[in-house]
């Protein structure tokens, strides 16, 4: 198999184990384990180790998960329909997953925040790119920043809470704010 | 010293550590050392190890922080300068901790949602305590959820970034939604 095959293969499993059990929780056997690769592989590709791998994944996954929810969005006619299809229609494949699928990079984000400032770098990146997409389509930074703020806090709840309740919750808020008069 | 002071200084070295570093991250070694207790009362105290430390330790926080956002509610004369009172105000400690100061149980939430049931009840629980505290006082389930997720949202982003812009912006918006006339 060429390596760049393993590479992906060994990416896709930490981003997987990542969403499930956080970064500190993610041990490189238990990576290389998922990725049915060679250990020797995974500093072959990754030379900077656990560190690299997570940057990369981190990058991979926000980039990945902008290109799903921009699809969706993008695929509405008006905005109340956009903000509503992404965080309503967040709850769905939460339920299908058994409360899995939801922002792939949150819980590193939270873990490495206070102790690990590259990996802190790379999550601020990928949220600020989320931020600006978002801009682009409601017109308005704060107001994105707000709808993603709402979308993030809901995958929490409803991951601990097992119910896709929070995310309703949040959408119907979002779509009100996203759609409200500008402030005078 | 009293055990019980042991038992205490424990408790709140692992609250430190969580709320910083996260479940996974947080050895019992460092937590020992945090409290400046001896390695053995860590499991005379808690014979349940680090899983009954840390359900203790949610209980604890999740108590902590709702009576500490209460109180800041519960000082406002409306319902806007609550909402606000509580989002805009958790902008100033973030800072002013280096972005540490922000919500305890988060964190925690994430990393065991998947990967350990006990805990997940724990955290579920407190949820639904903080839930049916704003309820009460927003005088409907769904908004107070909403806020909630706003808020925590909020905290994810403005961790990751090292800025309060996001709790700022969120902050505009849960004051909008809790205060909006109810859907007709």
């Amino acid at each position: 198999m060429p390596p760049s095959q393993t590479r992906d293969r060994i990416l896709t499993a930490t981003a997987e184990l990542f969403r499930r059990q956080g970064y500190s929780g993610t041990g490189l056997k238990a990576v290389v384990a998922e990725a049915r690769a060679p250990f020797g592989s995974l500093y072959h590709h990754f030379p900077g180790g656990k560190q690299q791998l997570a940057e990369e994944v981190i990058h991979a996954s926000g980039a990945y998960f902008q290109a799903l929810v921009c699809a969706v969005y993008d695929e509405q006619a008006t905005t109340a329909d956009a903000v509503r299809a992404v965080l309503t229609g967040a709850a769905e494949p939460l339920e299908a997953t058994d409360y899995e699928a939801a922002c792939p990079i949150t819980t590193v984000a939270l873990e490495v925040a206070s102790t690990d400032e590259v990996l802190r770098r790379a999550t601020a990146e990928v949220f600020e790119r989320w931020t600006v997409a978002l801009t682009e389509r409601l017109g308005d930074r704060d107001r994105a920043l707000a709808v993603l703020a709402a979308l993030e806090g809901a995958f929490v709840l409803c991951r601990a809470r097992r119910t896709t309740e929070p995310m309703l919750a949040a959408g119907a808020m979002a779509v009100a704010h996203a759609t409200a008069a500008p402030p005078s």
